[in-house]
């Protein structure tokens, strides 16, 4: 063990994602067989170094949390210590609190922090990394759009939650001879619709990465029903975009605090393919049970393989990397390389070859 | 057998539910293990029965689709033979279509006719029983809310895949100290939402039938925040209705030939409930998902019970009745008496009681 | 609240179950809302109550619990405080310590004990309310056998298992063109083998209640051989037996503490078919993973309703009571009368009839 | 396309594996987008080459299966048509039957033949290849143990299922204070019982790999019993094997035509560990439901992926390949190389060093 890492702290930031658990297992079971290494959890993301709120972890703390849903350091994707927001006179500003969060640091006398979020959380924490703290760093998004990466936890449980409302949905849409849209999470990359869309099935498949023509959308929808198949499958990335490339926004209510979703893509996919093609087309979007409860085995072991890593990445004295898969390989890269950049499908992706090669639409 | 009991006609009408194929199946293998019983399959609900689109089903075509969703059949929850739309000269018509009908039942020489569906299919058989069809009703409606039976096959599904959504949304709630609100099927009764609610521990369950206060609502919220809880899940009926009788209705887009729901009493509530609480609120629209896919084994044997007791009840010669399950036994009810009315959940159901003696709010 | 009822005791015996945390969950909330009541774990079954074992219950040990499959109080299949084993000089012998479990319940001052168990756990407590305490039992058994209720939770958790795992075993039977035979829970009573037989279409039922004819077995199978179905599906109880009366014994290793099962019916019925027709036959023993882990959300709510109505019956004063499931509603029954009966599936019971009538076998 | 590429052969060899049907799908829709194009599906593997049964397969006929377990093609794990087992003057014989394969293959105008199977299944298939037949190969085992590729399908939803029962017994050993093993499939190769028994947190796991020494595993189980763990999770593959060298062989019963499995390894430990430790045992064998039912989402994709690569591979000209996935990506190598070969767990796999990290034991 190198000499001066005795105690390490972790937190989770970002959304909820399906493994969170099964990563502080592992570094905390990890690291607990070393002699004399200590870790802390944080709670709530960075909020809780902030705040000074941090508890001991040990074996027992960790015990049956492998299939648990969530974390149980709990989580926050909004506080960032450079733009703290603070409640003063009646009015609300924003500071910079790095400083402190640096005191909580030293005052728990912290050697380093294991971080596992998503871009956000790593840009946040490359800010710590400046400051001289040692931050590893542990991938997390179910979008698995993550640079850097081949593949994130969580990213399979929301697959499967994916496929299997796509295959419940299938049953409906061939026994109602309608156009069933799922509209799946992915803002900027369409890895998750890509994946349960050719796991199921989907007839059309459209994601951000190809624009799409809604008038192919629509004569493949046709076509189906001249050859006899009277319903199709869409599944939808929320940030896909038309050719023209404008993307659906969501309408905000003036009366509301912050702009509230009152529908997106999958709404307005429905509307045009029933008016154009005058084939019933129902919506489901499918929200957060994406990235909520119990991870897939898969997730379980990556999310363990993650974890470990992270701990035998610090023993090896390394500071301020990623845990990365490359290549079937665990292994890890310079955390400040991956802040803020996304990895998106490519247009001659393998898997988007062989759903065209099978027949699929992605609308262009 | 009774010596007019040969030939029998069978559709689905009304909106997917896991079950039906498990009843087509139920009915064709009784009735083709007696001599000289035949079995035709009506296609797409009514329609079918409108076009004269019937085939017979043998053994073969009812392997297997015991564990499939949807219908073999097809369905259709529009087309009421009395009200059949025609487009004729450029404009749209209705028509009584009804001797048509009883033409195409006498062509084929169906003694009788097998109609599974809810309270509209019901209906729209009652229009053939005063003709002297003698129809035999199955009950069928994932909101488990139709007159005269305890419980209707479907339902269970619906309510495995409302509280396993509810258990996923769980732990991101849990983690991000968030209220998480789900909404569920159930326009008017809250079946649904009151037994998933149940089953997955619903801080607050939302339903037709209590009508709820806002400030209750919130109040549940601030009492668990107070009490170290920082996240509250709450169930909702989507016909769930504020205590002023309002009941939030679809908004309308008037460029759409139809309404399409633009979001419904799950997003006015959380809109509500983050700004009278402050606490972060998010809302998750299960929909479609619910009410198709493989059935549960508790709906397989229901359906196969109430197929296997419409044959039976044929073949004793009984006409025009309703298959139930009352008390725990399969039994058969006037089917002129279901039509148009709806089983609700009464102020004072055991599982209410039982749900506020746990502490969970109805917002009342 | 009577005045006596101030602090309950609840523990749990006999074998896993799904939905024994749902039962301790609702006892402990519902008891929690009165003024002044507590709740006192038990733990280990009777043995705690030997042992002096036990500790006060709150509403943070029981959160979260709701869907997590055994028991947090632990359980004990063989103490029976009538027979207590001890080591005494390098001997074993027992004693009746039934004195001291009375004076472990006099000084923890419990009014009344909450027990949730089987008939053997019923006999145990009847023990307890011949001495004076106040014995509520919560019925339990994953077989569905228990004199007195319709049904016990745990039963539809492992129909749910047992059914997905013939849905998967009829693939390979049908890719293979083998009979495949899955052995099921059930030493004497056949509920869990119909119930799943029924599901998932299981061409042939054996259960302890209708002894079988290997003969007939054999003719259904080739039957449908004949009829082009090169494949069957065999569930059996693991407590069938053939016409003659005699019950496949498991073999005991001598070498062995304790009998162990070395092969029971299911291997002793794949040899005989596989003789007999020439058909490949393989056998699955389902085993352990029927009566473990999550419960379905039939079982959450039914363990719900026994816990809590077993509270509502204390604070109305009754006494030695088991809660029962009768034609749809909770109630309760003298707990003497229900111990070491057993309710078997009857010979007319409408779903051997609907079995029967749909081409089910019972190899009778 | 090449010229003389107009008609494909297809077959599915060896035991049942989910992703068969999604494979036959992708070869058949991939192919049917070429014009002239024609896919012809062999029934029970060679066997129907052998017997010249084989049909067409249509568009239709790869409709809804790609969620179906099985192989619509029915598949066969004995037949290999050099060793062909005829039935003349009453006894026995095997004889070589290639020359009328090749009559078979040459009347349908094969051009090539595409082999799912695993081992065993190319080993026939190179015969073929020596006789100038083009075979292409597409690896199948839920063992995930085929030479040459880093990953099959069918393993993750084998995975899943023996992860979902460790899951379940779990709950029962914790409550019950039991050591329970659970017999998972692999006679050579430890793949299924190490991600299984990682993903759920197994406390032993015991692979053929790493010969176990039983007082290590049960000071394993001593130590966590100290430490207030009173139960502990066996994963073991079926096929693992003592220091010794000795692997449990099963009993053969003489009166059966075939040797049958009376109770493998788990039966063994479960008697010497209880034996040892004086903790009650248990054993659960998961037999056959592994490799059944409905493909997981990651093997629909892989099965998909193979399936295409199949067709394109021979478009590209390609002769006697075996598509195989090596670093994330779909390549193919050459068939006659992987014929009996095995892919085995290292000792430094990292999954095992991981376990070790963790705390798990390898019985060594």
């Amino acid at each position: 063990m190198s000499k001066s890492l005795h105690r390490i702290g972790i937190l989770t930031g970002g959304g909820d994602c399906p493994g969170l658990n099964a990563v502080i297992r592992a570094v905390t079971k990890t690291a607990l067989t070393r002699d004399g290494m200590e870790v802390f959890g944080i709670e709530d993301g960075f909020l809780g170094l902030v705040q000074n709120r941090m508890r001991q972890l040990h074996n027992d703390d960790v015990s049956n949390i492998l299939t648990l849903g969530g974390t149980i350091l709990g989580t926050n994707n909004k506080c960032d210590p450079r733009k703290y927001v603070i409640q003063r006179n009646g009015h609300t500003e924003t500071a910079d609190v790095t400083d402190r969060c640096l005191e909580h640091i030293a005052h728990h006398q912290l050697d380093a922090l294991i971080v596992i979020g998503g871009d956000g959380t790593m840009s946040v924490a490359s800010n710590f990394v400046r400051h001289g703290i040692n931050c590893l760093g542990v991938p997390k998004t179910i979008d698995n759009d993550l640079e850097g990466t081949d593949v994130t936890f969580g990213f399979a449980t929301a697959c499967m939650i994916a496929s299997e409302a796509l295959d419940r949905i299938h049953t409906t849409a061939a026994s109602h001879h309608r156009v069933m849209i799922v509209e799946i999470m992915g803002r900027n990359a369409g890895w998750l619709a890509l994946y349960s869309g050719l796991a199921s099935g989907a007839d059309i498949i459209l994601i951000p990465e190809i624009p799409y023509d809604i008038e192919k959308i629509c004569e493949k929808v046709r076509t189906r029903s001249r050859h006899g198949k009277r319903f199709s499958i869409v599944a939808v990335s929320e940030g896909a975009r038309a050719l023209d490339g404008k993307q659906v926004v969501d309408r905000v209510d003036p009366s509301s605090p912050d702009p509230i979703r009152l529908g997106g893509i999958g709404r307005v996919l429905a509307q045009q393919i029933e008016e154009k093609t005058q084939i019933e087309t129902r919506t489901t979007v499918l929200g957060h049970v994406q990235r909520g409860g119990t991870p897939v085995a898969d997730d379980r072991i990556l999310a363990t393989q993650f974890g470990h890593a992270a701990i035998k990445a610090l023993l090896d004295g390394k500071e301020n990397r990623m845990i990365v898969m490359k290549g079937g390989v665990v292994t890890d890269i310079d955390i400040l390389t991956v802040a803020d950049k996304q990895r998106l499908v490519t247009l001659d992706h393998p898997l988007v070859a062989a759903a065209r090669d099978l027949g699929t639409s992605f609308g262009d």
